[in-house]
């Protein structure tokens, strides 16, 4: 037990410095002033290098090596957390200190490149930086490969970002759900041309729509007002969570003349927040205090968004608040045809605004031209034209200029490879969730009608968010 | 000089990791949610303890032991580097690695306390917190007099903020001021009685003051908007400058009723901001291109709020551009009305909002007290009695309520001791710089009259900023 203790002593001030430079992240996507960014870069890499040593320290694999031989006295909570802490141990200690401060600085490069070239929509101004990023990144998948037990490059990233998914299984499922959606989608579409959707792009002005999204995200339960609020709501040129427990951060990105982006980008996003703050909280320093898999996390975004954030029932309720922070804007606008447009399907050049049913297809797309990539099919250079032509292909979209296209998204640019099957996996599993709440609480939905989220978000958070990285999903 | 190689680069980790530890103790000062005060509080003295292995290293002492030894070669700013990290490296290794994640905690503790014991104006909230505080900091100042070569605990504290200052010094100065101000004042006080000063608390909307202070600190230089901006301008309970080279940050807090701290607490932190962004850009990774002293950092902020930004010279060209951003505000108030109510003689029981006459008996009381409570004469407990019946006598201030009185300022819950003196060092240094930039630029108030602040700002940062830590004041 003593080996355990110093261990998680260790593990402690692991995590409090990794959710340290998680401050330092978010500040970096999101308050930085432009000229700190090559001094951020060296910074980051600075402390990725400091981390990398404490995760690799020979302390560290002595600890546990001696737990792991004599461990009948571990409870199953500690057992499950030795064996995390084994996994990280591993991966970490697989790769060289020289490229994990490399990777930190050329993330910092690639991140303000890729910033310049979505402003201006141009795909050459990010391309050489993704290109060193993408030769790390795949040193790294190299590495990678024989502490996750993994036979391919790409597998290793996706393994990380889901325990046990190899790229075999996922293309299986994405082959099934693209052969079955590319028809379900056009056959919707064409049902859903006639709702009305005019009013999606009716003006509402910016700081209407603040108040709005402070409103909604806290009505479902993330609270960024209170006296003891945990969590605050930023703006960012895409819209991310970083959550610590008690330090939860949320971003928006506000369109005048969008309001359904703030609507449902707050709720994925509250539905991360909410996660995030509803951990074990005794778990708070241990790894067995984080995320299960990426996309666990993802089916908690989704669920918000979706599941409850689009049914009829929720806006049952919640229009008529809605209304009062709109100023009049939604005034000839019915219920009906506000919840209607919020579930039409037609294809769109731009995921995170996607529908329920295109949605899975903008994935299938990035993790087409993830695999190309990883198995030197494609270069960087030929992204854009790859990305048009699928676009075409599958949903008869057309892509006019990259800052709409292979730029829409930021992950690349943090060398998130791997992450995108996360999104859908997630609606994968938010489906079997919301099977199981169903039998739990048959009227969850009658209670949605009569502003009763919580019940919902309660089931959620004893059921899923409080068990954090205690099962493999 | 490989010796001197292999130590620079040590510095430059150190300084690395000290100056994203910056970005995350400005986040506790501006962003933090409020329930992650203890997390933070957790995560800082975990940073703080790595710091402080990082700097009391042996292989630190070893490689100055080397370069010392046989320092010819060196150059005369490479010499005074390796003096700075001898200091550095000597105060440091004097404090026990306890004491430093105590403070570090204890800071995160009290500053959560004192915003709450401010903003509900009741000291026995910040006591306890101060309490311990002020017990961790006598044992820092007693660790640190021999290494400061000082013969008081408040002397070592002191003599951090002000590089060979001395409570004897500043006890003569403060003394011999406090003596001539206190008659100045009440005559001054009587005479600026007929100056109309009612629009200085006019309501002008926050949002208009944003877009006014914005205006200005960029109109003297310091830039938060442009695509290269290294700046950024933010709020918070108590205004204060958060500087690391690219990436500058100052805080603000608006009054709707009171536009005057706007505007001055403005060009305060803007004068800070410049002169945090002007250093020696070779030298960013080196102790030298750190601050010279508290005093001389102070001086370069009321050099800008008060020598520049009280001058009716400054106002000829910029009341105009004010009115623009005022709405009618101060339609009828003229230029002469403006500035003299920016000049007005008046005890008051603010020290950021007092005018240039008063300020230095806000620091003398706050001084005062410091040094009672370091030699033992005065406890917390009594601290707003006594601040109470000084202003009282020195400035003929009735205290009404702590908030306004001993609580305004944050200081003391940063462990700040021995930083007040500074502000009115500073401005005494601001007077000596004053005289030698008449000498040098005779003409530079008519300049400021025609919209050109360039020329003064230009020139402090040639003959100041630039020259960061290369000598003591």
């Amino acid at each position: 037990m003593d080996s355990y203790r110093k261990l998680q002593e260790k593990i402690k001030t692991i995590l409090q410095f990794q959710s340290s430079m998680g401050i330092i992240q978010w500040d970096m996507r999101t308050k930085i002033p432009p000229r700190a960014y090559p001094q951020r870069a060296d910074q980051l890499a600075m402390m990725s290098q400091i981390l990398h040593q404490m995760i690799t320290n020979p302390e560290i694999g002595i600890l546990l090596a001696d737990v792991e031989k004599d461990n009948q006295s571990l409870d199953q909570n500690q057992k499950r957390e030795t064996e995390l802490i084994r996994l990280s141990f591993n991966l970490s200690s697989a790769l060289p200190e020289k490229l994990i401060s490399a990777e930190a600085k050329q993330i910092s490069i690639s991140t303000s490149r890729w910033n310049k070239a979505k402003s201006t929509s141009d795909w050459t101004i990010f391309q050489p930086e993704l290109e060193k990023l993408l030769t790390l990144s795949k040193e790294r998948a190299d590495y990678l490969m024989e502490p996750t037990g993994t036979t391919l490059p790409y597998d290793a990233l996706l393994s990380i970002q889901e325990p046990e998914m190899t790229s075999t299984i996922v293309t299986k499922v994405f082959t099934d759900l693209r052969k079955s959606l590319v028809p379900l989608v056009k056959k919707y579409t064409a049902k859903c041309r006639e709702i009305r959707v005019d009013f999606k792009n009716y003006r509402v002005p910016i700081e209407d729509q603040r108040k709005l999204v402070t409103d909604l995200v806290n009505y479902v339960g993330f609270d960024t007002i209170s006296e003891t609020a945990g969590g605050r709501i930023d703006e960012s040129a895409h819209p991310f969570t970083s959550s610590y427990f008690d330090d939860t951060r949320m971003t928006v990105h506000y369109y005048e003349e969008d309001i359904f982006q703030a609507i449902f980008g707050g709720l994925h996003e509250a539905g991360h927040s909410i996660q995030g703050q509803s951990r074990n909280p005794q778990w708070k320093w241990m790894i067995l205090g984080g995320k299960s898999s990426a996309g666990i996390n993802e089916s908690q975004a989704r669920f918000i968004e979706n599941i409850v954030g689009r049914s009829p029932e929720f806006w049952d309720y919640y229009y008529e608040r809605l209304r009062g922070f709109t100023n009049g804007a939604f005034e000839g606008v019915s219920l009906d045809e506000f919840v209607r447009a919020a579930n039409v399907i037609k294809p769109t050049k731009i995921r995170v605004t996607a529908d329920e049913m295109t949605y899975a297809l903008h994935i299938i797309i990035r993790y087409e031209i993830e695999l190309y990539l990883f198995s030197g099919k494609l270069e960087v250079a030929d992204i854009p034209h790859v990305w048009n032509e699928k676009f075409g292909k599958y949903l008869g979209v057309e892509i006019e200029n990259d800052a709409e296209g292979a730029l829409q998204d930021t992950h690349w640019a943090w060398g998130y490879w791997g992450y995108f099957p996360s999104y859908t996996l997630g609606n994968i599993y938010s489906g079997m969730i919301l099977e199981t709440l169903e039998k739990d609480i048959p009227d969850w939905k009658g209670k949605l009608s009569v502003g009763s989220v919580d019940s919902t978000v309660d089931w959620l958070k004893t059921n899923i968010h409080f068990k954090a990285n205690l099962y493999n999903p």
